[in-house]
């Protein structure tokens, strides 16, 4: 059977045995589940401000970050994503390209710097959820389901007024939260949490000697933003079962404006800062 | 927990038990996996015309249907679909809308009428593939994946020149069928395959007493259609690993060009179609 | 690449087109979905006996059925199934010939003979969700889980004193059923609801001229029963999340003994039952 | 709704911020996907010996770890799981319990004593894919079928004479590995590979400063071994489509004998191996 990817040249073997960026090693690296970065990202968003209990947020905050100038501001996220590798290749084959994705944002800073923590997120395939624990971001594997965008017809979904855009979460066959976002008007730029850089922990969970260093931080470094076709409208938002107690507390105290619209970025790298405990 | 669609008011009771459009049956009707027609539908379509041997496209054509003006014309189809019913309601639950199809299409005629039989289809849900038998449409259950459609960004493709859209079908962990298209010119009128009424046999698997008759013929009824944006191209369409031997037979004998485009209908009943035996 | 089922030999085309027992209709008839019976199945069970508010029952029986000598008699039963076609070609491919059930019985009666209405069932495979169908029994799809029977060590469930049993159903990412079963004591007999015939109603959705004729029963018959290490203990069972009005209406009212066993048997054809409407 | 899972006591916090097992991080710390080790595994497990290539096995041994005894020697483990952790909690929910795997082996030896080296390995749950990164195992999501053991009737298979348990893989849609063993006899010795330690590469895919020193080797460190009821018999493995070059190295010259067993173990941390190179 022919192959369906072009394969790149083999890297040199450098005569120390099986290598590549991630598991599994092989002889030429190409065995790798991940490949290196950088990877570009296309997708599909819709987006509910909200507001948590500011005390809750900095609970999941680790030394380093503060709440920043806005204590308590919150996001639920849900993006469609297809997405590549720098030669392009998984294009050719949407069984691997694709994914869904929904996160939890909770506005911080480090420094003077405004970032976006996320505590939560889900997908629904596993090589966006290793790759994100390479980056320090906390993907579980969920059932996300979004109102698929610019669609014809009655069935359809566009970005205009009155325009609906539902989104779902099911975590282990129960239903964790549900948002719906109906467009009023444009607007002129994207919702801010979905502009800062997201800081992660970089946790590398014990199995020899454990490492009592804290996890460092490390912010997300991306190139290549593009937003598109941005609306705002009126939202709902609702956490319904929820998969431990801790998630709870990040509910929604007030419910902001919903945002859709289109988004590329290309992540290509982490930026490690420092803290007083490093 | 709050009901997330809203219920309709309940049909009178008739006094002869639990009814419904489908099973399950119920006292108020409402468990009914199916809503009865008309279903609307949305979506995204790649689509690939290419010949077929026509004697063995002829083997598929039960009577009371010929191979028409163009022996041999094909096409295999990927569609990505938003759906609802009358009320919406299957809109403010997105897990519960969607579903992504592969379907094969074969050029015939009903007497003079110009029409298309679908030998294969496969879906990824349980709800339009019961509901494609309910219409005689052999629906059964495959892995269907398909680029997405005007995602900006290296890794989205548009409807633009040189836009590469791809598809792939798996059936029991199999790959069955591989496509792509890439994008050459918009194109002003839809592909001949998908403007023509579907023409199904509606069998019914004895389980009891054997009904000797022949399956009707029964065409598909369709209002409310709307093509958007569409554009052709150069394709590519391959055949892997069979489901069984029949279908090999349907394999590209030559390739032509592609399709990709937007697309709503709604699905109102089926037109029995008489033929000599029936 | 080679087949990996063998194939029987061809049918004789008949000279009238496709055929086959099941959409699809191919030429040799082999592409049909659905082979046709007998169908062999081979299971482990869990299973829950309740009671159920007896109106509630009633609600759901057509007519010619009633609710028998033990009104309000329920079941909840979890199901994981290996099953085959009288050649056995299935057995050659686990991914082919598994899945997990999980259904509602209800006490009932035709005429004076014992049997078991089936007013909801969940399967988490295409070809089983349409076989029930075929038969009226009202298969949807969801996700079914049940702990595996007979593991060594800390992590497995034997069937011993004390043995835990665990069963869960979600259907759309939601939690709709709950049970366990903890083992007390061998029992000498199989629970009465899993010993009677099924009654089912032959339901076909209107699709062209609607058929004003009730629905057909149907009674399943069955050959080759087999129960073995059959075991009794003390059971939960709750309902969570419910799919549609009607089904709560099931909710148990009070919870009785819980049942874990192996059985096989063989699905040969359904009997029809008449009534006075039919 | 009630907690399905009983929770235990909070750890207190340590007023240093979110923390956990792993990631995500949270006041508490039971937000974490992964549960802290022990871990305990039961399960059914059809295994095909083979003879590979001892280049090609050579060539996925990482410096400090050599063919051993028997250079070529490989086995392809097809195996079932119900896992918990300390507490048992996931017992009571099947849905959490439960995963597939394959994966290879290859004979290795580190200085003197014989360990196995799984250069492939696949899941069909998240967590124990993570779970497998954390120890250096190069799990990756696949779809992975295997016969069920000791169902009764025609179609269920026993560990008797002619008993006949197949396995399958499937990645992205293809089918990669289908093995079947029919049995002859019971065995008094567990098959050789599956009771060393296998060894690992903690790789830690670069995502801020690369860390240029190697991979540390990690043995498996297990206790409570149980094997029941061993059987062996004749095998057939296939490799098929090849999910990138250097698995297709790895293919069988010659097919062994195959094995069905059930197992437990308890995973209880990762042992450290230095070599010259750490």
């Amino acid at each position: 059977m022919p192959p369906t990817v072009p394969v790149p040249p083999a890297p040199e073997a450098d005569g120390h045995g099986p290598h590549g960026y991630s598991l599994p090693l092989s002889p030429s690296g190409r065995a790798a589940m991940l490949t290196p970065p950088p990877w570009h990202f296309s997708g599909e968003i819709t987006m509910v401000d909200y507001r948590v209990d500011p005390d809750a947020a900095a609970r999941f905050l680790p030394p380093g970050l503060t709440l920043g100038p806005d204590p308590g501001a919150a996001a639920a996220v849900f993006a469609t994503w297809q997405w590549c590798s720098d030669s392009g290749a998984e294009l050719t084959d949407p069984s691997r390209s694709q994914f869904s994705e929904f996160l939890i944002l909770l506005g911080c800073a480090y420094r003077d710097e405004a970032m976006a923590r996320c505590p939560y997120a889900w997908v629904d395939q596993a090589v966006p959820l290793v790759r994100g624990w390479v980056q320090g971001m906390p993907k579980q594997y969920g059932a996300v389901h979004q109102t698929r965008h610019g669609l014809p017809g009655r069935a359809g979904s566009r970005r205009q007024e009155n325009g609906l855009f539902a989104g779902a979460l099911s975590v282990h066959g129960r239903r964790v939260v549900e948002a719906s976002v109906t467009l009023t008007a444009p607007a002129p730029n994207p919702p801010r949490l979905h502009t800062v850089p997201l800081v992660h922990s970089l946790v590398t969970p014990p199995w020899t000697t454990p490492d009592p260093r804290p996890a460092p931080l490390s912010a997300s470094h991306v190139t290549d933003v593009e937003f598109a076709d941005i609306w705002t409208g009126t939202a709902q938002l609702r956490f319904l079962d929820t998969p431990d107690d801790d998630f709870a507390t990040l509910a929604p105290v007030e419910v902001g404006a919903g945002h859709v619209f289109s988004y590329a970025e290309t992540l290509v790298s982490g930026r490690e800062l420092p803290t007083g405990e490093g």
